[in-house]
């Protein structure tokens, strides 16, 4: 059996940090009637959970409409917890928005209640994150501290340091995306998975971007990573799959008694 | 891309250390008769490589017998590349014969020429190996140097140097299976295997035996492992799986363009 975390994460019936390995559809359309659409197709999938990527969202300037839609696919999606995120530009984001206005659409979003996890990246600023926790101290809401790198896979300690921060700002999860260059890379992310999972509390997710990094989406969770990004309708991040895939290759881990 | 050995070793047509990954099904039945069905069963489901584990066949001691079920077995998988192994029991082979008997078996079955390669084992003596490289040397037969390890799996220093064994003694192939106990052994295994493709010229075969070391038999190719075995009727090793499930999933990568 792959290691469990010491902390576990509970949000609705889901378990982050037990045995089974969960999978995560991103909803990335532009619009309201499009989300829709995807929120009913995705939720056909069965995903663990679903993340509402906003900053694809064609309207994210307008908080009205964000509320609205977030409404409406609460609704849709029902009893699958929901990650709401506002991804940085800086770290893979679609939209450029001034940090007044991404803690405006963040803060609204939550007092509707219907935010299971929210996304917030750990390079952001000390003023974002306070703010942010400040109202996340009073929801049910979890907070998933993420790092991004499109460019590259940092070295071990500076990985490892990006999770710890992660965990002493407060995650309840801490999740790590970076691009590989080659199978190296890929082994470093794996490596630090399994490292961190052996030595840190919270529940992790880790995933190597990039077609080298596919294997990590499929087979990550035996070292560490509880939670893989799966393609529904269209992927958010390079290298991501079928959900279909993932799930056979988790089948075939299962039935060996991994 | 996955790496390409330096050396390449190219067996009937197939070629090992190149960008596919290949599937070796061993042959264990006990008599003739039974290894007849089971060369006709494997062959069916088109494995590159079938390898009969001699030391399962309950005639190994009479030579005559296994000359004439080498000849029939041959025959009937045709184009398939055949490995002839007879396991020491040291290492997980199931007959413990004298040194004088194995070399003698080997040696009349060598020259039927019916073995595109030999595997044989590193921990040998030398008085073993340099009188079957004796043999080899007038054939076209290629030579697998393998170490077994069916407790535990030993630290990478050593077994980087196994590997180097292997290859000073002449190998054409070398091949590491070693148990695991948890996810950081099977992590060894896969680094050992990196470290190695990067530094090492000849193709490998890398395995971490057991439950956990289940996923190295699926995705150990990516990092260097040249060859995956896989079970037919009945496995040889501990954690050996269908090869249709290792197919599902190189087909998956693949797809995915690694």
């Amino acid at each position: 059996m792959r290691v469990q975390s010491r902390k576990k994460v509970v949000v609705k019936d889901i378990l982050f940090g037990g045995d089974r390995i969960l999978t995560c559809i991103p909803l990335v359309s532009k619009n309201k009637k499009k989300l829709i659409e995807e929120a009913k197709e995705v939720s056909l999938l069965r995903p663990d959970v679903i993340e509402w990527r906003v900053d694809f969202f064609e309207s994210v300037n307008d908080v009205k409409s964000v509320i609205d839609t977030l409404l409406t696919l609460s609704d849709i999606i029902g009893k699958i917890p929901l990650i709401f995120t506002l991804r940085h530009w800086k770290e893979g984001g679609k939209s450029n928005l001034h940090q007044v206005k991404r803690i405006e659409i963040i803060k609204k979003s939550l007092e509707t209640n219907c935010i299971d996890l929210l996304d917030i990246e750990i390079d952001n600023d000390m003023g974002f994150i306070d703010e942010i926790k400040g109202i996340i101290d009073k929801k049910e809401t979890k907070l998933i501290f993420s790092y991004h790198n499109f460019e590259e896979t940092p070295g071990e300690e500076f990985l490892y340091n990006k999770i710890l921060e992660g965990q002493r700002l407060g995650a309840d999860i801490v999740k790590i995306a970076v691009m590989s260059q080659n199978y190296g890379d890929v082994l470093r992310l794996l490596n630090i998975t399994y490292w961190a999972r052996n030595t840190i509390d919270i529940p992790l997710i880790t995933v190597s971007m990039g077609k080298l990094g596919v294997v990590t989406r499929l087979i990550g969770g035996l070292f560490g990573s509880d939670m893989t990004y799966a393609v529904g309708k269209e992927a958010s991040a390079p290298g991501q799959i079928a959900i279909e895939d993932i799930n056979i290759v988790l089948n075939i881990l299962n039935r060996s008694g991994f």
